[in-house]
């Protein structure tokens, strides 16, 4: 149970801004631990279709083996969220992702996680070596 | 049966704008027929929110008693979501709200639906008449 | 806004229990409003499953054109939610569930709702008459 | 990126079965890797409640500061998951959970993950002491 320090912005060179919604406040009024994935599931995602690298219908998929979490302070709707991304590590069939959960205008993450991606056979789910296109658009978000 | 015709932008006098989360895909690919509602939870409450006139630890409490939603195309993530809220009825104690979903720019929504709230006595959960402060922020949703 | 009566068990051919989860429960303590279509959603594509008559990869697909809930009693984590299933119409391509939400082991339903299907080529997403296997799959589920 | 080894049920000395929902699954057609964590949450929450040592009103309450997923193979919709639960590390103020997933009858799991829980005053969200009963409610869940 090792305590990491929240991460600033500037580790981070890409962001998403996500809108928090009514229903991922739990009964304590802050956004459930649960709902933070949902944030990292989407900043990834996001990042991979836009770069045109995420394939829904063939070439290889790309499936999660690892996740998790640190919270450092609470997020509450109506606040919006905004999600800095970085790669951490990138293998040969493999990448490990780190987000930075940042509230509304702040420069210190209220949480950060991490997410790890294995580039697999669409059909037999064992790794591949990663497309090329894949690996270039995953390089540019090494940690700045 | 009946088929409703999709309401316009200028139809709508508050607006929001949500991001969809990979997560709101389903199967299909496009943001399940669920997500709409939370859609809905989350203007209806915004503006509440926004207004001052939502209070989570005392006064009345809006139970929602009934909603609903038809759906004219699909939405997939990474769509922005534009809902244009407003009130449709409003009477001593409850207020009919009515929600238009529109797909990042257009103008023809994509998906509607309503959303009843009754403003109640946090205790004994009977109706009660809703206060000064709260109709006259809902009034102001007065469709155009 | 007509009030209608809560259903009773016996309106019902088929049944599903559901699990509640901790995040079903929003700030008031309740499975939030939303959540209900997440059982409507679960307890129709199961059945569909569970008859064999639901392919996700080739014929038909069912597009959700309508859903709709009125809510009469809240229902808390950890309650076992109880799904009652019918078919109220059954037409050409289209059909209409309603499907009632009993709590543990309560008769009287503390929510109630439709769920409306339209059976639709994969492709252009025209609607289509119901393949005979569906249609003998959802006749079973006519209004005891 | 360690690769654990998949945990299996006798290493759990209390289980909850889970349903899973349709809107679990993703695009993919497998449950996302965000609603684990909606599993892990049910479970520890049930068990506190089960136990009469978690107060939604009054009291400590117990703060998520960490969590965290390993996933083996995947469940898809109509799975039904049993969660086995563990407590790995009882400290003073926090507890560390350990969670397997187990897909319908299988003896090994398919994903497994923790949850700390650290029990804090409600108002200052400092660390406390845990009270006495909570203690032997989760010593009670001593890894076996």
């Amino acid at each position: 149970m090792s305590k990491a320090q929240p991460a600033s912005r500037q580790q981070f060179p890409h962001f998403l801004a996500i809108s928090t919604r009514w229903l991922d406040n739990d009964v304590y009024n802050h956004v459930n631990n649960v709902n933070y994935y949902s944030f990292f599931d989407t900043v990834v995602n996001e990042y991979m279709l836009r770069e045109g690298v995420l394939s829904l219908d063939a070439g290889p998929v790309c499936l999660v083996v690892e996740t998790g979490c640190q919270y450092f302070s609470p997020i509450s709707f109506p606040d919006i969220v905004n999600c800095g991304l970085r790669v951490a590590h990138l293998g040969t069939s493999s990448v490990r992702f780190e987000i930075g959960v940042f509230r509304n205008d702040d420069e210190t993450a209220a949480a950060q996680g991490h997410f790890v991606h294995v580039c697999c056979d669409r059909e037999t789910h064992r790794p591949l070596t990663m497309p090329e296109s894949m690996r270039r658009a995953l390089a540019k978000l090494g940690a700045a």
